[in-house]
């Protein structure tokens, strides 16, 4: 399975190194160049690889659409880290921090174009409907960045309000990506519809295990948790657990989140997550939409043997612990 | 001729009315309402509407590319203004000013994705070329403005840079509005690439007119004259002059450039211009780009009262003092 996985990553960063861009302006192309070879785990381009195997064509036709979604997704990275200040992705400077702000957005803005024109390969029926699946999921990603943006300043966020934010923030970009993957190999509408699905249903699914994994930590990896408590973000779990205490818990809740000491603060607000069951509720939310992603891969008329894989392959891309 | 032209921009006007922009969320989409509109000339929706007709076909078939490049442009104020810092834009508060840079980025992040969506409506083939103009232009734009950013902090600029800046900047999209109108006309290729590049040199020709317009001031308006010269803009009159003076004439250029009065500042560095003939030199260069636009104009295959007609109203558009 890692095998399959590194050949599908390995094509996608031949496919990056390969690609051309003009040397000057050197302020416009030296920081997407920079960014784009930081890395990462490419899971968005290869799932179009993946799903347009998994309808029947070579991986190799959906690349040009693997290398849309992840320029756009870099794009996306470029713009959000200037909006949130961050001085480092993946451990390296950002592009605003290494050039500045101006350079950021306007980098970024090219990155966006340079994403659509990647379509360009396909012929003008399967562009035209490319595009504008690319048109209307960059669009809710904006959207969902804006949410997340506006939440940072708002008192009471519903469940229902930070689902529908996480699912436009980073879902529908991975339903994107499996569909244009499905598009390339000429798909049914209904398979187009149904793998759409399946990728939001397991992004929200997967997004949902980021939340608990901040919270509870990770055996596996010991990974450092409560990054999320000490910043207040206003995670699913934290938003669970205002919905879900009483007045003298809410009461506690917000005396925790305001000590200053943090390994204390971390400590507080989980003894409170645990008294309202917290995670097992969250793996429970977690668990509804990993169903739903299996519901919607059972109703795609692929081989059976195919769908096991696809979704083996899936979790093992998000690191599913659930 | 006024009235043809009040009769495409209330098309327009109405177009842009009618643009359904969701309401949530409402930091994301009403900005670009807000924005949108401020008004402005529709400069380049009103050469695409006009360009189709040109070619024979009914202006509204050209309506929705109409907006794309509307849209387009006023994506590009937006992160204009807040890389130039500008609190106004067309006496108004610019979007970063009145909300925040964040919402002013991802609204302009937003707007030009919108500005894709309107090609939708296009079929197929047609879809495809124009998305692809667009795509070229889009992208030329963002270079035009980060050679316009570096021009801030290099001391040498040549004349070929500059015209190969406001080019990028500004030409190219008017060239697009054209194309795009004849493109919704299917005009033959040749005819699309003759009339693109008379849109181009005009608006070089139209950009070197602000810049003289702006030193030497127009006699009809009475407007106030010297702002580039306030704030050292590097424009093609003092790009023009640094190339041209000897080494006691740069040296009284740059002792006229420090002096902190503002009046006597402009008086100075005008006198130098004079000796110079900066305004003849830029007028002759001026006139040269028209020509071109003049010769592309005389070979498209169309009768000759209509391109007549053509010039007319691309100039009295342009506000053409020349």
């Amino acid at each position: 399975m890692i095998d399959r996985l590194s050949d599908y990553k390995g094509l996608i960063e031949k496919e990056i190194s390969n690609l051309q861009l003009p040397n000057s302006p050197e302020n416009l192309y030296e920081p997407l160049r920079y960014f784009l070879q930081i890395g990462g785990k490419r899971m968005r381009p290869i799932l179009a690889l993946l799903s347009a195997e998994l309808f029947g064509t070579k991986k190799e036709i959906a690349l040009k659409a693997a290398m849309c979604v992840e320029l756009f997704h870099n794009f996306s990275l470029i713009h959000d880290d200037i909006m949130d200040e961050a001085p480092l992705r993946r451990g390296q400077e950002t592009v605003h921090q290494k050039w500045n702000t101006n350079i950021g957005i306007l980098s970024g803005d090219a990155l966006l174009i340079e994403a659509c024109k990647q379509l360009s390969y396909y012929p003008a029926e399967q562009f035209k409907t490319l595009t504008q699946l690319f048109n209307k999921t960059a669009i809710e990603v904006c959207e969902g960045q804006q949410m997340d943006m506006d939440f940072e300043t708002r008192e009471n966020v519903s469940k229902e309000e930070y689902l529908e934010m996480i699912k436009l923030k980073t879902a529908v970009l991975l339903g994107c990506s499996l569909q244009m993957g499905a598009i390339t190999a000429n798909a049914s509408q209904s398979d187009q519809q149904k793998i759409y699905e399946f990728g939001v249903n397991l992004g929200i699914a997967f997004q949902l295990q980021d939340d608990i994994l901040d919270a509870f930590g990770d055996d596996q990896t010991g990974k450092q948790v409560g990054g999320d408590i000490i910043a207040n973000k206003k995670t699913y779990l934290l938003i669970s657990a205002l919905d879900q205490a009483n007045t003298t818990q809410k009461t506690q809740l917000f005396s925790a989140l305001s000590i200053t000491n943090n390994s204390e603060k971390v400590k507080a607000v989980l003894a409170i997550f645990e008294e309202l069951d917290i995670q097992g509720k969250s793996k429970k939310m977690m668990a509804h939409f990993h169903d739903l992603a299996l519901k919607n891969l059972n109703e795609i008329s692929i081989e059976k043997n195919s769908k096991t894989a696809l979704l083996a392959l899936a979790d093992f891309l998000f690191q599913r612990q659930y």
